[in-house]
């Protein structure tokens, strides 16, 4: 559906070490990339999402007539990189997490092997979109957690940051735990629910609240949800759309609710609730909306606030506060002359070094819970034999060290491609959805809480650990 | 460039509010509506921008047969609504303030007058783009401030909320005063200066640094620019670089210069400054980056940093910390039987109490600096005589008063469609940018300040003043 040719839309950088790979005669040397975020401030775990959109950009890679035009003008670049550009494809393998998937820092969410100039140019435009649909994701869950089992519904297009923000931004709030959006776009791409009502122009033009409620409840009798706050919400909205409900049912119909969208959501709730069912309304919802996040939410519902459904806007759209994933793709592996040789970054920084090799992400589970225990970084060509107790042992302070037996192993990164080919099928957005809640049940609370929460393990296995050891060791006398 | 079909990407209330238009007769009733913001928390002005997109989106505007076959899939549409959206376009009159114009809070950025269900149905696509825009020109505006006439250079697409986000965005932020982009899709689509070097990887994926710098600069002997962290920026990274330049200029080609992309940049800048002073290329540019935003760059720039451009990325291409402008678009004015009648939208924040009426926005300037002093809202029936002394007063605080003479005005809402035909020429993004350096140096520099600027006065003409005063007395006692 959002098949647009992003070829163009990578950072200048990745096309002139690509004309340098090219001239070096480095175009067939194949090289690993792992993608991976560093830890962030919202909290340890974050919902994986996007890959949908990265497949399609990969089958979708070609550099066009205009493109090779407008690169030539830039008066930078071989021409006979120039040509070979004209039949640039992505003909590599990718392995990558599904969507949906519940991931920690530091483990590869993608990893990609390729021919190093493949796997260099797709970098930009992969760390777009996973950053941006995991963030708000992520956020989405949060702000679904906060609303304890009450329905949140996200409505931020007018705020996202541009086109894509809000509709792609939608499809990972969907993700991450909304009900709906209100975003008609994403709702038909991707057969998702839509919601709304109406805004308080609707009232403002017609000559009183009562004729303006009157009339929409005429329009849409069966999906009646009045916004109560234009004048008055208790001396006027409230009273006006309790006037109409009754005039509907009377017709056969029982309205849905009322909205609030200013004001003491805690006191205006509360006060509506009571008048709604006093009135014989007991089921008439009460939808909350107005610069929500998941504090809030949080507050409100430990206020006692009689809310049902919380439309939430800006702040989940945009992630506030804690605005990009800052997810990063690092060099991994590289082939010399027929040798894959493991690579590391390091750092003055310890979080800043990077795992080396060619790597997989086992997630191991308690048998007798089903609940996820750890996750073992490993490198490819190891694997856990279940019938043996597992010692595992913390990344850095490697006294802290766990035993665990009677467990089985999930291996998490799934071949997308592989000579190029698709070979993952692309479920849909509703399986998405049905997997994302699968992964939240087999995390405890501990994890998943909004404040502190327990931090989960992700080690590394004593192979990767020793191999790591000595790239340091090496770097740090010079030769990397 | 951009053609896409966003007609869909809409809130589905619009859709279900024309529908109830619709059915209630008030298909051809015209209403204007005026999209602004109400101030931010990064200081009190913006950079108008995204008036380009909203143009595009505009002469897009149609719902194809795959739409209507999808709203009626919903089952909440009249069939006779349904039919009259298929030959749907927009019809009315667009007026705003061009990009690059300094704008203010409360003010009409963009001014609709249309049939009520095409003036409230483009709401959403128009603040998206607008807020979006806006926001970050306004952000790089800050930016480009702190960097006190060191280039600016923007690169956070990987970082972006989304493909747009970074397109987009990097189209905003060079409105915004930023002197190119890594991002190379926006560069072609925008005719803009593109900029990169090379990443970590480059470096690594050579036996050692220094053959790395020596393959790059062979690539690229004109435009040199060396990433000289990978490995140690003082004891590693700059000797190498400076044994290249050597090589370089013996071959007849002068460097650009080095990146600092991590640790103390006050420190290694220095440092790097003299180690290259030293050598003999006192002309070699100090590139940094690395998470900087406007407060880090003016404390940089105060610790005497020897930095003469900067790499900005997440920060900018997120509005890290301010994340959403919130501009809102409300109702001012509806046809009420061939009669024009203002509209007000009251709230118990008096900052949320809308100016009704059909307005316009005059700028008046002091004839003798050519700065501006002053911006007036006024109905668009009312003028400004500047050759009488003009009294102008704090739109709340009535008492704070101030006279005017020796002036000249200019109307910053400029016509752009009219009976739905575009009569604004466009302009290119480079004469954008010219307008938008202009507007800057037409306010003093108090006005502009990162901290605590000085608040720039946007008052209401007496009449309009009046006219909200008595709109508000009549909704107080129930009749809006």
């Amino acid at each position: 559906m959002l098949m647009r040719n992003l070829t163009m839309m990578t950072d200048l950088y990745q096309l002139t070490m690509m004309n340098g790979y090219f001239r070096y005669g480095k175009r067939d040397q194949v090289s690993v990339f792992d993608m991976f975020f560093r830890g962030h401030a919202l909290q340890e775990y974050a919902v994986m999402a996007g890959l949908e959109q990265v497949i399609e950009y990969i089958q979708n890679l070609h550099f066009n007539r205009e493109d090779i035009e407008y690169l030539r003008s830039l008066n930078i670049f071989d021409e006979d990189f120039l040509e070979y550009l004209r039949t640039f494809r992505f003909n590599g393998e990718i392995y990558a997490m599904p969507e949906g998937s519940i991931v920690f820092p530091q483990e590869p969410l993608v990893r990609v092997k390729a021919k190093i100039m493949e796997a260099q140019f797709i970098e930009t435009a992969l760390l777009n979109i996973i950053n941006h649909q995991t963030l708000i994701a992520t956020k989405a869950r949060r702000v679904v957690q906060a609303a304890k089992g009450g329905s949140v519904l996200e409505f931020g297009l007018r705020r996202a940051q541009g086109p894509d923000a809000g509709i792609l931004g939608a499809r990972a709030a969907v993700i991450g735990g909304c009900d709906a959006t209100s975003n008609v776009m994403t709702g038909q791409m991707f057969d998702i629910p839509v919601k709304g009502t109406h805004a308080h122009s609707w009232v403002m033009s017609f000559p009183d609240e009562l004729s303006a409620f009157r009339a929409y409840a005429d329009v849409f009798p069966d999906g009646c949800m009045l916004l109560v706050d234009t004048y008055d919400t208790l001396k006027s909205g409230v009273p006006n759309a309790i006037t109409c409900f009754k005039e509907l049912r009377a017709k056969g119909y029982e309205p849905v609710g009322i909205r609030l969208d200013s004001g003491d959501l805690a006191y205006l709730s509360k006060k509506a609730r009571q008048m709604l069912d006093a009135a014989g309304f007991p089921n008439a919802k009460i939808f909350a909306s107005g610069d929500l996040d998941e504090d809030l939410i949080w507050d409100l519902n430990a206020q006692g606030a009689c809310i049902d459904v919380w439309g939430v806007g800006t702040k989940l759209i945009t992630s506030d506060g804690f605005t990009a994933l800052g997810g990063v793709y690092k060099l991994s592996c590289e082939d010399e002359n027929g040798t894959m040789v493991p690579k590391i970054k390091v750092s003055e920084n310890p979080v800043k070094i990077t795992n080396p090799g060619y790597k997989k992400v086992m997630r191991i589970y308690d048998n007798a819970t089903n609940k996820a225990i750890a996750d073992l970084i490993m490198l490819e060509e190891e694997s856990v034999d279940e019938s043996k107790p597992l010692t595992l042992f913390h990344p850095v302070d490697t006294w802290k060290k766990m035993t665990v037996t009677d467990f089985h192993t999930k291996e998490l990164l799934q071949p997308i491609f592989v000579d190029g080919k698709l070979v993952y099928q692309q479920p849909k957005l509703q399986q998405i959805c049905a997997f994302a809640r699968e992964e939240m049940e087999s995390f405890w609370e501990e994890y998943r809480r909004l404040r502190n929460p327990h931090v989960y393990k992700v080690d590394l296995s004593q192979k990767l650990y020793d191999l790591k050891q000595e790239l340091l060791k090496k770097a740090r006398n010079g030769k990397a």
